[in-house]
This record gives structure tokens, sequence and C-alpha cells, in this order.
């Protein structure tokens, strides 16, 4: 095959090459233990911490409120059963959260819910972002969290997280933000949004898989979802996943260094892949935000109108062109996007839309790569299913 | 430092040349989202797929049976959480485990008691093992799961799995095995001993951190821990950590090829090693099994009277020796090792216990070594704590 072309970043990054760098010199030498008390333990234990340094920095909080985890499904998870837990301790109480949120937290829900625990879920705009009087009138006094997504993995809309942090707080409820999406992308500020809880995992921002984090308050309640060893001061058992943990803190130590320039890179391609795809294609709808403030910089959401999503990804994929449907962790479900429909978007559409999420390993001539493929494809599917 | 010898392979393992030469090359060139339906995807999942089927040609199992998790302690969490969703929807029922499972158990056991779940655990006997006739006592038709460890992480003992395994299915109940210690160092079969549940992970036999397996019997009561995502048929959520699962395959594959080569070469220098011990120094206890049938081969653990553990662990690491005082896992707590405990094991000789375990990677002449360096070091422990 010739040319090949990654435009599913929301769904995984290829690792930085400094990352790439970082853990396979770490990995031929450091295989300690990072419990353990020994010289191997230490050197191992050491990389962690470093780790835990530089994504605190990244997340503007102090190093001792960030837990590791496996990745962002187990955080999330995790500040649910926190919230189960202290609903069922007061013997009342509720779950505020979206109707847009990632598998992660929507799974979790329809299992709390299960477990008789309530759950609300603030509707959304055509645009995507969250109807802040709808959500404040689910709020009350008997709320013990607040779960909005900071930018979302198919719209790429961003949220106010620092205005629904001041409502959740209003009532009494606990702040908590999946920042997946988001994180390397946008600055993030746990202290001045004054956050409960975030969560996110290092394979967004071209660090590793298999790791995760999560972010707590200093002082606010807290409960290990995996039980076990003394790892992370009793907050998550397990064996510390030594190198992908330190690949994690190299990406956000490039993160951090790069956000602002990387954004304006991201911002520029999708705008330049969207204008082309309105001057190209006819019948055709932008999904979720529209303005750089409100949009992660390199996510583009586009339903095709008498076409199925998944046909143009398969045709593609043929012409080397990788992207995606919505969602990885949807995948294998044939129901239409849950989070397009949430915006008001009718199933048929639904049904045809496709998400290009740019990286940092894209370029220009990417996009005009794409915009030579994509209109043909469309016609062709349009011409079979119309026949 | 000079000469370093990694005494501590029940903690963890340095991972395989053939492991490090896989994953190092794998991890510079796929990158995609496993779940993803596009080429970058698809190679992604040929990965796991190709680990899938190793590890399952490992456990003697069908690989449709294999879910891929991120550790041990969380395949562990999993499967007693099942139990307790069962017995939540029967009304009534117990788990019956032992007094010597790993942390990870040991305090899932203590979380699922306060959730209200009865758990009985059975008592073993100075050698490690399992007093059968007092665990059958505890059985009964109630009896949900029967949870008991393959080889034990401290004391190495072996348990007679296939035995315990028919005494739980008599009574109706699911059968569980921890085989994390077991996993590569002797046979074990899924099919032969008719399991319906085994927790691994690979970084025990020389894979990486952060990945586990989770194997359970086609047919068998299934709940995932981490809800979200449709991964591994809905059974775990969560984007494939690909290249460690890769590796734990490619670990799978060289222990199966070499378990009884390993197994003899290891067992000699655990054998050599306590030999030593008893003829150089005075006043010790071995604890746990004797005998080649009933150990994990490369484990020895050494109670020394009258001198603190932690003490000889610092001392034997300041000559470049790695060893531990127990599970790395209870690393943090002072509390004298409850395995050794379990087994009648005073407090005091408890405190004083080294375990030395053996890995691929060791020689005779690191046997030689610490003969060499550990005795003075003891001498002068004693006479520092009987000035």
């Amino acid at each position: 095959m010739g040319r090949l072309i990654y435009l599913d970043n929301n769904a995984t990054t290829q690792m930085a090459p400094e990352v790439l760098n970082a853990i396979t010199e770490a990995q031929s030498v450091v295989y300690g233990n990072a419990s353990s008390m020994h010289t191997f333990g230490r050197e191992a234990q050491r990389l962690v911490e470093q780790a835990r340094d530089n994504i605190a920095s990244l997340l503007d909080c102090d190093s001792s409120e960030i837990t590791f985890t496996s990745g962002a499904s187990e955080a999330n998870n995790t500040v649910f059963m926190i919230a189960k837990s202290l609903i069922e301790k007061r013997g009342s109480g509720r779950i505020v959260t979206t109707t847009i949120e990632h598998p992660s937290i929507m799974e979790t829900v329809k299992y709390l819910r299960k477990c008789g625990i309530h759950v609300d879920q603030a509707p959304v705009a055509a645009d995507g972002s969250v109807k802040l009087d709808e959500f404040e009138k689910l709020m009350g006094p008997d709320v013990v969290l607040v779960s909005v997504m900071t930018g979302n993995n198919e719209t790429g809309t961003i949220q106010p997280i620092e205005t629904i942090s001041q409502i959740a707080h209003k009532y009494g409820a606990f702040m908590h933000t999946d920042a997946t999406q988001a994180i390397g992308k946008l600055e993030l500020s746990c202290r001045k949004w004054n956050l409960d809880y975030l969560s996110c995992s290092g394979h967004k921002f071209y660090g590793p898989k298999g790791v995760g984090v999560l972010y707590a308050k200093k002082g606010i309640p807290y409960e290990p979802f995996v039980h076990g060893g003394e790892q992370e001061h009793g907050r998550r058992a397990g064996t510390y996943n030594t190198i992908a943990i330190y690949g994690m803190g190299v990406a956000a130590k490039l993160a951090k260094e790069n956000i602002d320039e990387e954004s304006r890179r991201l911002w520029a391609m999708r705008e330049k892949l969207r204008e082309g795809i309105v001057a190209k294609v006819p019948n055709i709808v932008v999904n979720g935000c529209s303005d750089r403030q409100h949009c992660l910089p390199g996510t583009l959401d586009v339903s095709f109108e008498n076409v199925e999503g998944e046909s143009i990804l398969l045709m593609l994929d043929m012409a080397g062109i990788a992207v995606s449907t919505g969602s990885a962790c949807a995948t294998g479900s044939l129901e239409p996007s849950y989070v397009l429909m949430a915006g008001g978007l009718d199933v048929e559409l639904a049904h045809g839309s496709i998400r290009f999420s740019f990286g940092r390993f894209n370029t220009m001539e990417d996009v005009d790569y794409v915009l030579e493929v994509l209109p043909p494809i469309i016609s062709r599917l349009r011409a079979i299913s119309t026949r």
C-alpha cells in the first residue's frame, strides 16, 4: 500500500518519538517492582515519581493528588463507584451527568441504576454543549457528584467546566471531569477550575496505552476500585506499570511545552478540511462546535446524507486514510452515535457520520489528500445507495 | 556499584530478550486502537489475537475464554465481584477461600464483608498447604465460589488445585485459582483441572507489566468489572493495551517451550541456596514447602532468628543483592507476613523472614555470591541485636 494517513487521533495516538525513545531505553534496564525496597525497586519508583510530577504540572495540581490507573475507563469507573459508596453511606443522594459522556461513564451509569442509584443526565444543544439552564434545574442539595466531560470525543465540543464546577459546588456536590480528550490540547487547571476529580489517559496525547490518571483533590472522599496491595497509598492496587507511567510523564512534559503551538496547527488543519468538504461535497452537516474557543482543535465530525458512515470508513481505508464513525469504544455496536443524536441529529444523518481527528504527525498535505479522495467516494456511494 | 543480583523474581521479572525485542519493534510501528475498523486498528487487533492464542495454549483453554485485564489484581477483583453479584441475585450464598491468598484477594474479601457478603477462609498447615479436611468442612451447597491460589508468592507452596476443584464442584461451587506465581513455572491446565476462572499477569513470567488475564470458562457467569466500551465482547472496557498484551503473548510462547528445563534450573539454584544457608547459618527456619513436587521451583523463604527481615534486606541490597521480606504488594505495611503466620510461624520469626526468588537470568554463581555475603550479615545483625 502507498500512502497511509492516520486521522483517528481521538481513538488513540502514535507515541511521540521522545516518549518512544524514553520508554525503549528504560524498559531494557528498569524492571524492578516500584513497591520493592531494594535498588531495583527504588529505580522503578524514581521513574514513577518523576511521571507523577510531570503530570501534576500539566494538570495544575499537587503530585500527591495523582493516582495512576490502567487508563481513563478505570479512572471514570473509580469516581462513580466512590459516589455510589457515598450515596449508600448517606442513605440518599444523586449523581448528575450528561447524555454525551464516554461509554465508560454511560455504561457505569447503567450499572449504577441497576444498583438503585439515581442518576440524572443533562441534555446538550445542537452544538454539543451542555444546556446550562437544564443542567442547573437538575441540581439540588442531594446531588453528590457532578460529572461532565471537558471535551467530547466525537464532536470535539468543549464544555464550560469552570462554570459547571461553580454550579456543582454551589449545591455542595463534588465535581468530576473526564478530560481524556482535552489533555494536551487545551490548558487544564484542577486548581483554577476547582475540580474534585479528573480522569485522563496516556495514549490520547502521544503517551503509551495501558496507563491513566485519576486526580483527586486532597481531602476528598476516596475509595479504591481495584482492591489489594498498598500501591498508591492504598488508592489503587496492582503492580506499578512503571514504564507506561514513565512514558505518560514524558508525554505530559512534551504537552506542556507544545500545547499552544500544537493547538494552532491542529485547528488550521481541521478548518482547512472543513472548508474543503463544505466546498466540495453537497448535502452534509458539520456536527458539534464551530468556533476555535469551543472546539477540541483537531476534531471534525461530518454527517453525509444518504451514505453509511461505515462504507465511507472502509472506502477511505482502502485509499490509505484512517478515520472513525465515532468512538472506538463503541465499535461492534451497530447503533448510530448517541452523542450526535443527543444533539438532535436525526438517525439517518447520525448513521452517515465520520469523525476526522488530527494529531501531531499530520500535515497539510494529509488534508489535501483527503480532499482529493473523499468527494469521489461520497459521490460513488451515493450513486450506489440511490440506484 | 559492582555486581547486582536480582533475587526478587516473585515480585516481578525482567522481560525476556525475546519479549523486549518483540515489543520494542512493535511499539514503534503498531499504534492503532485495536477496536478501530481501519488498517491501523486491524494490525493492532492482530497482535492482540495472536497473544490470546499463545496464552490459551499455555493455560490449556480456548482463546475465547481469555479476557485481557490490567493485571492479576484486577482479574482477582473481577472474579470476586462476579461472585458478589451472584450472591446478591440469589439472595444468599458464600465464598470460600484461604488465609494465604494474595493481597488483591485478601483486601477484596475485607471489602465484600463490609458489603455483607459471607466469606470463609480455610486454614493452612505448617508447610503452607491448605488443610483439605478443614476446607471441605467449610463447603456446603450455599458456596458460590471457591478461590485458592495455585502457588504462594511467599512460601512457594503449591496447592492441589485439581483436587480442590473437584471438591468445589461436588458442592456446586465455581472454582477460581490465582495462578499468578505459578504461570510459566508449572504446567497449568484449565481443562484438566476443570477450572471456572483463573487469574494471572504478564510480568511474573518475563512479560511486560500492566497486563493480565482472566480465564473464564465458556458459559460461566460473567460481569464486567471495568464498565464502558465493547472491548473483549463487553467483558472488560478500556483501550486495548496492545503492546503489553502482545508481549505477554510472546512470554507465554516462551514459557510453554521452556517450562520443564526452566523449572529444573530454578529448583537446582533454590536447593543449593537452601542447603548452603542451612549449613552456614545457625538458628533459621526454612518456611513452607520442602519437596520439588509441592514447591514453586524458584522460591525459598527463610526466617532468621533474632534479626529483622528489613535489616537483612537493606544489608543485602548494599551488597548488590535484591531480595524481599514478603509480598511487594504489602510493602509499606509494618505487619509481619500473614502468610507465614497462617502457617503457624510465630511473630518474631515472621519478622525475620527473607524471600529469595530465582528467575531465568540467575546463575549458580549468584547463589555462591549470596552464600558468601549472607552469613556474615546475619552474624553482624545478630551481634547488634543482642548487644
